[in-house]
Formats: C-alpha cells, structure tokens, sequence
C-alpha cells in the first residue's frame, strides 16, 4: 500500500485521454469499446442429467395435459389448431413433442447487427451480451431525487451505454419516458436508440402498432432488404405466468417473428405468486412457457430468431414484494440456463437485479449474487445489465456506473486463465527468487498495464488518503464519474439523410394521432 | 407487492421468539445454529486437466530448481536435510515427488472439536466452514467510528459469531485487542474463544510460546489425551511469499504440529508484489509454497491436519494497494481449490473481502464477488467470512451483521435443487392452473414458511414505506440489528471448575511475565 495519489484518476472532468487509455486496459472509463464476450470459461451447472430429465418430463406434461393458454388473439389459436394442437376455448394443449419439434427451426445462435457493424453482437452459443436495464417509471437523478423519469433520463442513459466499454447493446425501454405520450413514446425510444447510439438496440413491445413502427423505422436505417434477412432488432415478450400469453405480447411477437426479427420469450417470475415455492417447479413451469411462446414465433415464421428467456425473482412470504439476490432465484437462473442449452436456443436471464431503493450495500450484494450466476450460468443475452434500482421501478445513474465497472469485470473474468508462457511466468519465478517481490522483475513491467482489471469506482487508496479526499462513499464516486461522462459524450456519426428520414417519420406518425396518456 | 409492514421484523430488540424462528428457518436472527455446510453442489473449474498438468509441472520445477527459503530455523533445515532434501544454506531444493510423498500421511478431511460436540465441524471433503473475519488492528464501531480495537471489540465479534446461525467457527484474532500488552493477548484472546462461545476456535501463532500456551489452555478444556488424539484447534501458517517460511511460523506450526493439531498454509498474496502479475504463474507459486510448507507439517509428525491455504488478492498497479473482488483473484481461488483436491487435503480461500473503508456499495460488491467465488470453488474453511472491511484493517460491526446474511445465503445455495415430488410441485401447477396465483395453493401454504431464504438485513418493501421507515441504508439497518443482538447474548454454560482453570491460567501466565507493547 502506498499514499501516491490513484483515486483523482477515477472522477473529475476533462480526461477523455487518460479515460481511454484506462479503457484500453480494461477500465471503466469512455473510450475503447469491448466487443461482446466469448467466453473462454465454463458454465456451471446445477441440475445433473437425472434433474434435468425428470425437469423435462414434467414441462411436457404440463403442455400435454395442463395447457397454455393464448388470450384473446383468434388467429394464435387457429394457428396451434392448424399445427395439430388440442385448442379448447383459449388453452392450448400440445400433444407430446409438437413444440421441440416446432422449435428445430429457430436458431442456436444469430447475429444481431448494428448500424455500426463493429458493435454486432452473437447472441447464443459461448457469446454473452449486456443490455442496461429495461423498463423502470422512476428514475433516482444525479441530485438524490426520485422522480418520474423524462425523455432526457432516457437519452441519458443510451448516451452512457454508448460510452460504456462493457455494455454491448443499447437496450430497450432504459427508462419509461413518462413526460412523452404513452402512444408515441415508442417512435422518441426507438429514434434515441438509433441516433444517439451505434449499438444494437431493442424494439417497442406495448402494441403492435408500436412494433410494426419499429420495423418500418428499422427498415429506413439499415434498408428493407437488409431487415427481411437478418436481425437488426430484438424483443421482449413476456409470459403473463403462470401459463398464459396476452394479446399484447402475442401481437407484438408475431409482427417481430413474421418479420424475421428476434423475440425473447420471458416467463416473469415471481416464485410464490406465478409459480410454485420450489425451484424444480418453477423450472417446469418456466420450461413449459417458454417452449409454447418459442414454438409459436416458429408458426408465424420457421426460422425466425427466438430466445428462452427467464426473469426470477423470489417473492418475499412476508411482504408480496420481489427479493433479488437470492439462493433461489440463482438456482433457478443456473438451472433454466441448462434446459435452454438442451433446447439448444440462445438464453437470458439475471442482470444486476436488487430491491434496494438506493445504491448501497443492499443493492451491490443483490446485483452481485445475480450477476455471478448470470455470467457463469452461461447468459447468452444479459437484460439489466446496470442501472436496476428497487425491483425495477427505478434506473439509478450512480448504480449504472458502478454495475458497469462489475461488467467490465465479469468480461475479465470469461477470459479464464491465461496458460500462455507469459501466463506460466516462470521466467518472473526465476528471476525473482525467494524472499524478493516482484514489483521490477522484466516479467511485470512487461505486463502491469494489462494485468489486472482496474475499477473505475473502487477506492484501494490507504484509509487516510480516502478521508483526505472527502470520506466519499462509492455511490459518491459514481456520481462524480456519470456527470464527468455526460459532458464528454458525443454523438455517433450518422448519414444525415438516413437520419432525417428517421425524424420525418417520428414526425409524421406523431402527427397522426392525438395525445394518449394511459 | 403490498404495503404491509415487514421491515420491522428486520430491527429493534427483544424479539428473541420471532428471531429465533426466523434462524430456524433460514434467517439471520440469533437462534437456530446450523451446521456446517455440506455442499450438495459442484465446484466450479476454470482449469482444465492440461491446465493442471502445467501448473503441476512448473511447481515441482520451482521445489526441485529455486527452492523454499525456511529462514533462521535450523531445526527445520536439519529436518529437511535428513528428508532427503538438498539444503544450501536457508534455502531448500527438494527431489522431484519428495513434498507429495511427504503429504500422503497428511488426512483428506478431519474432525476439528468443540467443546460442545454439537458445534464440531469436517474440515476438507464436501464441507464448508465459514468463519470471521481475522486480524485486523482497527475496528470500525457502532458510533461509525474508526478506532483501534479493544478486548472489548474481541469479545463483542466473539459474541456475534456465537449468535450467528451461518457461522460455524469462532476464528482467531476476530480483531487485535490493542489495549492489552502484545505478549498477553493471546491468552485473553484464546480465553475468550474457549468461554463466551462453544464453537471451534483457533489458536495463536505469533511466537512458539504462545503457541506453546494455547496448547496447554486446549489441555485444560478438552483435557490432555482428547488433545493429544484429536483436532481442537486450528492455526494459520502464512508463508512470507515469495517462496520463504520465517522463524515465527515455521516456530508455531512446530508446536501444533507436534501437538496433533492443524494448520492452514497460506502464501499470503498480493500478486504484482509477491507473485507474479499473471494468474497461472501465481497459481504455480502458491502449490510450491504449500507443498513445501504442508510438507513440513508432516516431518513434524506424519498425520497431523494440514490445510492448503491461500489468500489471493491483486496488488493496484497505480497505487500499490491490495484490490478485491477483482476477477484475478477470483481465477487464482478457483483453480487453487482444484489444485488442492488433486493434493487431497482441505482448502481454505476467499471470504468476504473487500477494499472498501465504509460498509458500502464497494464493500458489497467486492465481498460477494469473493464469497461467491469462495462457495462454488469449494473452499471447505472460509476465515474473514464476516466482518472484514478496508483489506482487513478493520472489522466493522456492521459489515458482520451483513456479511453472516450473505453466509447464511451461501449456505442456502450450497443445498442445491429440491428434486423430491414436494420439490418438482405439480401437484400445485395442476391445482393453479394458467392465470391463477399460487399464493393460496395447498403446496404454497405447506411449504413458505421454509421456501425462500429470508434475509435479515435486506429490505424488499416498496419505496413509500421504505421512505416512512426513515430511509434506511443497508448500514443502518445492520447497525440496529448489531445492538440488539449484542443485547440479548447470553454466555454459553461451562464447568465452572474448567472455567476456573483457564482463568487461573491466563492469570498466572501474565503474572509471570512483564508487560510487552512491540
């Protein structure tokens, strides 16, 4: 430990050169970007072939003899008629096999593409991806308040994604702009994305309408042909669990599917309420979902990307409120990452989950229990990468500064153990010799730059150092460190006329139809 | 998500009954003990067979060719030389195979005793044993002061680890009580342990007569031929890396050695300063050390415990200090773990670790990212489990109370998936059915007493009661619940005729010697 002075490097303004030399290295800071990961590491199990077969067995009794259920949508259920299920008023019956067979035709892995190619991403197989989060009403702003978030926190928070060396997709709903109407949100979402970032991004899910705007904008920014036969937008639909799919998320996914874009089937979870209290049957039940909305993307389109998604929760026995970070929800993440593998689509879950309302320890233990089992259950795409705050009703700036340092270092970690002879160092063992310490050996000063990930929120300094500079918590930091971003963010360069045509049809559809506020 | 109270639970004093159910099921109230973990889970490898074999190679390079410095202990040179070894001067060269050769007396797992059996723990093999934090000269206390510790402080972590349902293990130095003279703590240390606790403790190593006399004070209590034939405390050795073993170590792991009773070899690491800036060639440099070191445990007396220790963390290449949580570390755990089951002697890593000066955001997730890592990896004894803030400088009261609810999280995980029917539960998917709530099913209600893991510290409520309850920070919280269990500790019974012997004892002892402050 010494006293020369580290931690100013991590905060202040105006460092966009020593900020992306840090970047370079592995840091927090803006600058180099990160491709998405591949991971070198493996994935943990905790389901043994015996627990999976038995898991298995039982989601396809519950297809076969319980059912899902497709509300309110008549063509989903003469779809599944005509494919040879047993359909009675709105559930759905799925005699042995028809939904694993269906789901031969979707892919174990696709690329999602950017406008940017340099920022395409692989979703699936060993390549993890993190997204911010997704959908919260509240923001908690860089003044301590918590208030309804605006279309500025929106952009916001696509402006430091973009900045975000370990984020490697814009997200979708980052906040809900609440001050735009709620029937054209979607057109100012979807415009952000596209224009004050160049990473992929997700597509608006409330309607149909609002996705079939997402398409057409889609098509305007990478071109209609280019949209038909490949993936430039991905969409979260979720299961109303237990066993059910709503108009809603049904409309939305046969426009994305039909329209060869990719969906994110998403049993939402709360383990007690919308489904059993036990792992193995939340397991099931997340398995069965999850084969009846994948299967039906491949009835709208074969071939169309799909993704076994899952978000658990726990919900508290005591209060009804959702607990993250949990051993449950884990076991379940861990689990489902290996039933999606046997189903051999792509898979997502966890994040940087919490209940805590402000980013302190609550939030940091939460976020990293679930972060953990993400990255070593094998997430293939990681929604709530950073900014989650409070079960998900606000995205916090302090708290996205600092889970992005902890993706940053789940992205080290994938890189498993280097073996190489610079890895081996024995050279450095040789030289060095017992009692001796390392510090100038040929071998280190070769390596320190790159050898270890440096946070851009961790405070390592000497007690008395850290009181000198003002006894700052990490939240502090984080807030010092998202001002110091934003006023150093710069736009993406874009083709003006693409960019004009965007904004003429946000424009136009805007113009269209009156303000709806519910 | 309701609006029912359920934060109170969490705090205040005197809720002795309601805590005491809660540990029972599961929670972080005093109450319920539970057993030492045995794990139901895998490990987690990050290396592979070829891997190991690398390692493996370059660490029987570095005994055979560098060599292990054992300084100012001719003893143990002689030793050595008469093991076969090539001794030149301190420094010890050892034929290839001689160290594992030596180790395969050493136990694959041991029984460490309490004086209540009850609390007897496996150390090695599918156990894991969670202890607190050791060492550190400052504590940061209940009135958020930063102060050297005190006996006081001792005995307050002594309590708490006493009360906490997911400790297993009273540890060591829980904090160095700097008010007493340096040559006299140990024995109030060691009294402590032995009388306001009945969980398993260990034992002084800062000089051969310290040793010497936690020995005799086992004597006292287990009475002397359960001591000579059986573990009753355990003691960590740390190797002075890179690759040298001083006089003061090499002094107590003799004594307990001799005396039949374990010790934890530890290369204490802070890689870039006493390793290599590269996690294979620290990895390599550890299982020398070890080997060596635990192969001396076995001269000493063949059979005697030994454990394979390690302490990984990364030294800040900009400032010098030790960082944690950082994915280096967790790589280097990961793979010593696999490095000691193919030794075939327990393990000891990890913890909750962290930088951080204060009990926040940064402290969190630095602990959780090691606990994690300590949990899946194995580790079968976890000092610092608790309590360890400001790399160890201190322990905080409050990081305690947090750190026992992430254990006793840890402890939940390590079940594994519930596979029996009342696990699988499709008795209630089928009684539930699509769109219904679980809440009232007949498995729900037999089962949510026990389903979830209730944390003592977190509070899952919504925002606006949160926000009536004073907006308490994890912190806070931990502070409250500190105090009242520090309220409402009772004193474990023991034969007063024992007690009176080690009071007797100790007394004697520092009568006998002149205070010493260095």
């Amino acid at each position: 430990m010494s006293d020369q002075p580290a931690a100013q490097e991590q905060t202040g303004s105006g460092r966009r050169g020593r900020s992306a030399r840090r970047a370079a290295r592995g840091g927090g800071g803006p600058g180099v970007q990160m491709p998405y990961i591949t991971r070198k590491i493996a994935t943990y199990d905790v389901l043994s072939e015996e627990g999976l077969s038995i898991v298995e067995g039982n989601a396809d009794t519950v297809l076969e003899e319980i059912g899902i259920e497709f509300r309110d949508d008549q063509e989903a259920l003469a779809m599944w008629k005509a494919a040879g299920a047993d359909v009675k008023g709105e559930r759905v019956r799925f005699p042995k096999g028809l939904c694993r067979s269906l789901l031969k035709t979707a892919p174990e892995t696709f690329i999602q593409n950017a406008r940017n190619p340099e920022r395409n991403v692989q979703i699936g197989g060993k390549a993890t991806v993190f997204a911010p989060v997704y959908g919260p009403p509240f923001v908690r702003d860089l003044e301590g308040n918590r208030r309804y978030a605006t279309l500025e926190d929106f952009r916001n928070f696509v402006r430091l994604a973009y900045m975000a060396p370990s984020i490697h997709h814009s997200g979708g709903t980052v906040c809900e702009p609440v001050d735009v109407p709620v029937n054209k949100r979607h057109l100012d979402m979807v415009l952000t994305h596209m224009t004050l970032s160049d990473k992929p991004f997700m597509g608006s899910v409330t309607a149909p309408e609002r996705a079939e705007d997402t398409v057409e904008m889609c098509r305007i920014l990478f071109g209609k042909d280019f949209v038909e036969n490949n993936c430039v937008v991905v969409n979260l639909i979720n299961a109303n669990s237990p066993m059910v799919f709503d108009e809603t998320m049904l409309g939305a996914a046969k426009v994305y599917a039909r329209a060869n874009q990719a969906t994110i089937i998403t049993p939402f979870i709360l383990s007690g309420a919308m489904s059993p209290v036990a792992v193995a049957g939340t397991l099931t039940q997340i398995l069965a979902e999850v084969m009846a909305g994948a299967a039906f993307t491949q009835l709208c389109r074969p071939g169309a990307p799909v993704v076994f998604g899952t978000f658990a929760s726990s919900m508290s026995m005591q209060s009804g409120a959702p607990t993250f970070g949990t051993p449950e929800p884990s076991l379940v993440s861990y689990g489902a990452a290996q039933l999606a593998r046997r189903l051999k689509i792509p898979f997502r879950t966890g994040g940087s989950l919490c209940a805590s309302k402000i980013p302190d320890a609550q939030a940091a233990y939460e976020s990293a229990n679930t972060l953990n089992c993400t990255l070593l259950a094998g997430t293939n795409f990681v929604l709530h990468g950073a900014g989650w705050l409070e079960g998900g009703l606000s995205a916090s700036y302090e708290k996205f500064m600092m889970d992005i340092d902890q993706l940053g270092m789940a992205q080290r970690l994938s890189e498993g153990v280097d073996l190489s002879e610079n890895g081996q160092a024995m050279s450095a063992i040789r030289e060095v010799g017992p009692g001796q310490h390392y510090l100038g050996s040929a071998h280190t000063q070769a390596n320190f730059e790159t050898a270890f990930y440096r946070s851009s929120i961790a405070d390592n300094n000497s007690f008395e150092q850290w009181l000198a500079e003002g006894e700052k918590s990490a939240a502090q930091r984080a807030n010092e460190l998202a001002r110091s971003w934003l006023g150093m963010y710069e736009k993406p360069a874009i083709d003006p006329g693409v960019e004009e045509a965007l904004t003429a049809f946000v424009a136009n559809k805007k113009a269209s139809m009156p303000d709806a506020f519910t």
